[in-house]
Formats: structure tokens, sequence, C-alpha cells
């Protein structure tokens, strides 16, 4: 993504920042802590749709419902519920999301076909689908515009903090907001967590620039980051857009499109962070770059390569400025490089020349990765594609509290 | 592999157990500890050599100097150093690996360019090599037949017990011997250290045979472990037969092939489950089994993936039989299956059933994890190829042991 002076205005909120869209949280009951754990976006006029989600093959009965869903390209609301993933359910769990879907479909008076349906918690036990379908009525009644806030934290499972992010751009001398909310942290007990995420936006549209946009936003932000390195079988991330900002309708290869999708990018970038920061037993965030690659799909593998590595994660936790592991799992990528041109920079000080120990700066080296956020960078020599990816370190606390048993 | 009834018999020793091999192992001056850091194995006769070098792109000199020497198919020394990785090391690398092959030629009376070099250790440090070259004439004049254990001590780095095996074999009437050592123990500080193995035989083996033998024991021994999922910059396993055992000899397709295969994947196959037994922090070793898969290598990947899961590791540290996790890693290898025919066990017992959870054995479940090794089990129920792949638990030790800042 290039940049060519795009103003993006970050302001406050989540979800309900664009116009038309209502939220609100409470908890049904599914989680015994009695926090909240079901959510609901709707917005006021039924929005064009569009949805990314997880590749892995097994797949939670409300992904596979949801999936099918957004084929129209439409969409009205979201019910989503935490404490409960409704994964390994068998073929309940398909039949489970329908019901979640037409409860909230029914208090809203609008179509069954136009609610999606998220669900993040433990896996293995089937959805408590009456407490859900008691707790919709009273939900759509209270829905608002100040309650972004609550639906943002009814998601959560082990998050320690709401993660909404929201932005202004202007598109055809409009004013188009772009609202977010997720959860994320990492997977943990019982069973296993997930990423979701909800966009939202008043933006008019075309529903292939809708996907589209989301797709490019979503791999420069959520498929660049990693906690643990281990996938979810329940990672979402949808997006519902309006058209009441009332702007010239955005369509690929249009400008508009350029500044919709910078603007969306930036909103998963900052939802995305908020998840690694808050990844369990994080201490730190770590920012991965990789410069002057051949491609940006090798400079991407590369990163994410480094970025994955259990060592290097490990390392940045003990504040030990170990380049020799950065090097390793550079080279265990599966891309082709020349290791006597590989350039190293911890923290800004070169760790690496030429696939040779910077040796008089390594004094320097520890206090370059001290700090929060580490950046280690990487220089191929090669071509002039290059990438970002996000991660945490890895601390004896992410072991003991994912190795705590169930009880 | 399918056995037909051979009859392999396990015997003490190491790389000396085979005829004309002798061995030893000292301290050289690169280990501040002083605990023995060079070994060198060397067979009476010329012998046939193959080997299988790490796919890192970031190779140490030792490995670039090997990997050209031997692709002669010849060799009759091996020199290998631990404390020192002799990576990242620049153009230098290549040029001390040399020098440490000529000295051991000189001191044992044979051709430079049948002496195979292997370095274990810290990286980025040049290697000490004046040191190697005043210790290695002492060194040969005190090889001997007994101290193959003192040669497997020699390449030890943050290995807690030394890892050897032999076994003996009939072909063609005659027998046949084959020996091994090897050292690995994950990554470690200062940098990273690697996975080296030595296997000496004494067959009669056509060149080409003894590289496809290799290639195959590897397959289904060192290439099907994993410690921390990171691949090394030095991984190498070399194997030297030197035709003393007078049999007919090997070539591939014969009957005498696959006995001489067996024989070697069973040596393989014991040091590389020394080697994750003896990982970092280990407490436990994990077995994972994947069965009724459409091909091998399917079955292979979701091992793997399984095997390199961090929330699967640690989930078996803390005795948790959180069969979740194993479903989501197995989702995400990128192996097509169906879900709703997954089945899973563990340690024997059935967790899930057709992607459902077993729900009234959940009780039953965590006895079935907490013994050594743990064992995990699926079946796809898609087509009839299997694998096995071998790895250890996450401890926070783990994450101590390598978040230690080197000073």
């Amino acid at each position: 993504m290039k940049k060519r002076g795009v103003s993006i205005l970050e302001i406050p909120g989540g979800v309900t920042a664009p116009l038309g869209f209502r939220a609100d949280g409470v908890w049904c009951g599914i989680k015994r802590s009695k926090r909240p754990d079901l959510a609901l976006v709707f917005s006021v006029m039924p929005a064009r749709a569009a949805g990314v989600f997880t590749s892995n093959a097994f797949k939670a009965g409300s992904v596979l419902y949801s999936q099918e869903l957004i084929k129209s390209g439409r969409a009205q609301a979201i019910v989503l519920n935490s404490g409960n993933a409704n994964c390994a359910t068998g073929k309940r769990g398909v039949a489970d999301a329908a019901r979640a879907g037409r409860a909230a479909a029914k208090a809203l008076g609008i179509d069954a076909e136009d609610v999606l349906v998220c669900s993040t918690g433990v896996i293995g036990k089937p959805l408590p689908i009456d407490k859900i379908e008691r707790a919709v009525p009273g939900l759509a009644a209270s829905l608002n515009r100040s309650a972004g806030h609550a639906a943002a934290r009814a998601i959560m499972t082990t998050d320690t903090f709401v993660k909404e992010a929201a932005v202004r751009i202007e598109i055809g001398g409009r004013e188009v907001r772009i609202g977010g909310m997720a959860k994320g942290a990492g997977m943990i007990a019982p069973h296993l967590a997930t990423m979701l995420a909800v966009i939202t936006t008043d933006a008019h549209i075309e529903p292939g620039a809708l996907r589209r946009a989301l797709q490019i936003a979503a791999g420069y932000s959520f498929n660049r980051i990693s906690v643990d390195g281990d996938q979810s079988t329940n990672d979402t991330v949808l997006a519902l857009a309006n058209d009441l900002a009332a702007n010239p309708r955005i369509e690929t290869g249009q400008e508009g499109f350029r500044v919709f999708v910078e603007g969306l990018t930036r909103v998963c970038q900052e939802l995305a962070l908020g998840i690694v920061r808050d990844g369990e037993g994080a201490t730190k965030l770590i920012e991965v770059s990789v410069r002057n690659a051949a491609t940006e799909e090798a400079a991407e593998r590369l990163a994410r390569q480094i970025a994955n590595s259990v060592l290097v994660k490990t390392a940045m936790y003990g504040g030990d400025p170990n380049w020799g592991r950065i090097a390793a799992a550079a080279g265990s990528a599966g891309v082709s490089f020349d290791p006597l041109k590989l350039d190293i920079w911890l923290g800004g000080k070169r760790a690496m020349r030429s696939g040779s120990w910077v040796v008089p700066e390594k004094r320097k080296l520890a206090p370059a990765i001290s700090g929060n956020p580490v950046r280690l960078a990487l220089d191929l020599h090669q071509g002039k594609a290059s990438a970002i990816f996000w991660t945490c370190d890895l601390s004896p606390e992410y072991v003991k509290l994912n190795a705590r048993y169930e009880r």
C-alpha cells in the first residue's frame, strides 16, 4: 500500500462510531464468571456484508453457518457469543447457530438470512442455545449508539482489555466512518479461544469492492499477527457497510477505493496490534520487518517464520539480543536468499552485516531490544519488496496459563 | 516400511560397534567448561559416504564444506567440534572447516578430501581453528575401538546424556553392524545448537544405495522429530560404510537393501528419540500417530503440525487432555479431511468420535496422558496411509533456559 497523502483521522468509539449502527452486550448465562457473554451489532438499514473466515479444516458450526449466509453479500445484524465456541459439536453446531440467528432476527424484526453468527470460547460443548434465545429479546431492545464498548466487552474471553478502533476518512467530499471491535488474546483454557473482529462502516460501497477491501486490509493486519502460531477453528472477520455516509459509491480501481482501503487497514491494524499486545503472558510487542526481498510473499513468509520462532520469542522475553536465532529462523522459511548479503538490525542497531556478526556493537545490542515494542529488521538486498509482521514474546507465564488443566 | 520378519539385534556401543571403526573425544579448549569438545571418527579403510544436511538457507561453513566433499561418495574420517557452530562467520567459515579437515587428514595420513567436518555450538564467532589444529594430532593418536562413547560425549552441547545406538543384522549370511551417535537437545544459549548424527557400518553397500538408505532412514527418524519446531543452521547426518562385513554388495531393490534400511532406521530412530527425550526442559516424550489418511505425506503433515503446536505441547506438560487443541492443530495443517469423521485418542482412550467430543469419558482422559511417553492418535477414516511423529512437551523451564541472556 503506497501512501499518497490520505488523510485518516482517528475518532473515538468502535462499532457504533459509523452512522446507523447500534450495539450492546449482556450476560446471558454462558460464562460462570457472570461476565458479559452475548453481543449484538445492528445496522438500522440492511448493509453490504463481507467476511474472512478461518482456513482451519475443523470449523465451528457458527463459522460454517455465517460463511454460507454471507454469500448473499448482505446482512443487517451480527449476534456473537463468548464462553462457548460451538465447535466440535457435530451436526448440531450449524443448527444451533441458525437458532441464534433466528432468535435475533425475530427480536429485531428482520430476516433470519440477514443475521450472522459468531462464537468463541470452549470447544466441544453444545451451545447453550436456550440461554441465548432467552436473552436476545432484551438485548435487542437495549441496543443503542453508546454501547459499542459493551458489545466489545461481551466478546472477550481471556482478553485483559477491550479492543476498539475507529477512523474518519473523506470520500468524494463526504465524511465516511469505519469502526471496529475485536477479541483475541491467544488460545487458552479450558480449550481454545479465537480471534473475532467486527467492522462497521457507513460507506456506500459496491459489495465486491467491500469484499476486496476487507481481504486486503485483513491481509495487512489480522493475517500479519500471531500469538502462538496456532490457528483457531473460529477466527472470523466480518464487515457491514450501510451506505448512510451518502458518499459516491466506492468501486474497485477508483481513488475512493484506495482511500477506503487505507482507512479500513488502519482500523484492522489497530485491532490486530491490540490482540498481539494482549497475547497470553505477553510482556512485549515484537515487530518484524523484512525489506528488499524478491517478492512481497517472500518477505511476509520470512517475517512470519521469525515471528513464529519459539526461540526468537523466548530470547526477546529474556532481553537476549540473539540475532543468531533470527538468522536461523529466516533461513528455515523456505525462501531462497543469499546469506552473505543478509543484514539484521535489532531496534535500529545493526547486529549482522553481509551474513557476519557485527562484533563491536554486541554490547550495545541488549539495550536495543529492551524497550516495547521490540523492532527486528532484516535486509535481504535482493529485490524491492517488504513486509511487516507482529507478534509477542513468549514467557513462562504463557506456558503456565496454557498448561492449566480444566477442572 | 512394512516389516516382514527382519531380525534386528540391538548390540552395545555406538560408532565403534561396526568392524574397523575407531574414535575418541577430547577437550581442545573451545568450551570454557573444559568439557570435551573435539571428536574424531575414523575408518581403517576408505568408506562409502552419504550425508543429509539442513535445508536452512543460512548454513554453517562446516556444512557447506562437508556437503561439497561428500559428493564424491567417499570418506574415511569425520572431525566434529562442539562449542562453536562455525556459522555466520562469513567466507572464513568454509576456509576454517577446510583447515580442520586438513589437520585431521595430516594426523591420520589420509587425503584431506576424505575428511568430513561438523560443528555445533555458538554461532557468530570464528572457529578457534588453532586450538583444533593443536589438538588433532593427539586425538588421532589416541583413536581406539572402545572410545566411541568418548566421541559421543565430545559432541554434546546442552545434551544431558550421551546418545548412542547400534544393531546387528544379517545380510547374505554375513553379520553386518550399524552404529551411531547423535547430539541434539534443542536450541539453547548462548545462540543455538544443532542436531548432529554420525552413522557407521561395516556393510558392503553400493554408494547410491547407501545414500538412498540414509534418506529413507532419516525420513522416518530425524525428520520425524521436533523439539521446538526451529531448524538449525548446522543439522547434519553422516554415514560411513567400510565393506568390512564382507557381505554380498547391497544394492537398491534387493532384499538385502530392505534389511539394511530397517536396521539403519532402527539406529536412527533410537538416536532421534534420545534427542527428543533430552529436549530442553522436556518432561515427557509425545508420540503423535495419524492413521487412515489419504497419503503418507498428508499423515506426516498432520502429525508434524500437532507435534509443533505450542498449545498441544503446553497442554501435555500440564497433563491437560485438551483434545480441542489437537483437533484445531490438525485442521490448520493444510490437509483436507472430513472433520465429521475425525476420531482422536489420548493414550488409548477415545476423546473424539466423528468430530464430536466423547463426553462421558472426559474424566478418564487425564490419567490417559499422565504417563511418559504420551500417545496421541488420530484416525481420519479417509485412506490407508499413516505416519508417526515425535516431540516433547513445552515447560516453563524451556522458556527460562532459552530466555537466558548470554553474558
